[in-house]
């Protein structure tokens, strides 16, 4: 199955799932050669749009993610990728979730989930 | 929180999770008036790049996605919508989830998913 790039320009999205609880904890982008490199090395690596290169989810923060299963939508242009989360969490801002913030019907945002870690002692300071 | 929408060219990702399952059923765009369609109505309207249009889920089907919650990502440039999903399915294809197929490392694909209504009798004709 060709997965499509070009809905996306060249990218699809990939939802990360916590095998385990269910939780959606992130969403990033893969290119062909991201995609190529998780299915590889079995780790998700994503093409980051801001610095505009692969991505290796973990590199800074030792906090990998593990490829459980991969699963591709009914027209190819969407994944969902089911991993083991190593570390306490994935989010740069402390958090298990990047989905962390609920917004209600008027756009208004709440924290819902307790901070996991304090960010300054996992990334190094570079990455900021 | 102002949503990122120029990330993916005035559009967000919206990540479609069942409430009670956990289970990740679809994701879709939203653009802002889709994005407040959905506040405003209580369930999911996206917008369509294949039609260039606004798309209300479920408009042909009767398979609505009623919004249970609305979660924003640290980002602010993707949502995930925990909803409860009207009917048996939220895929054109008959399946519960769009995400019924897992694909390995090598990229095969195979169907993982029992088959959850009998597409033909659900849309219209014209649909197709």
């Amino acid at each position: 199955m060709d997965i499509n790039f070009q809905k996306s320009g060249g990218l699809v999205p990939a939802i990360i799932q916590d095998e385990r609880t269910g939780d959606v904890l992130m969403l990033g982008f893969m290119n062909p050669e991201s995609l190529a490199e998780t299915q590889r090395t079995g780790e998700v690596v994503f093409f980051s749009r801001s610095r505009n290169k692969l991505w290796k989810k973990g590199e800074s923060s030792g906090h990998v993610l593990r490829v459980r299963e991969m699963r591709v939508d009914c027209d190819a242009d969407a994944l969902l990728v089911r991993v083991e989360a190593v570390g306490p969490g994935v989010c740069h801002e402390g958090y298990r979730s990047c989905f962390f913030r609920a917004m209600d019907a008027d756009g208004n945002t709440k924290i819902i989930s307790k901070p996991a870690f304090a960010p300054e002692k996992v990334y190094r300071k570079e990455k900021f």
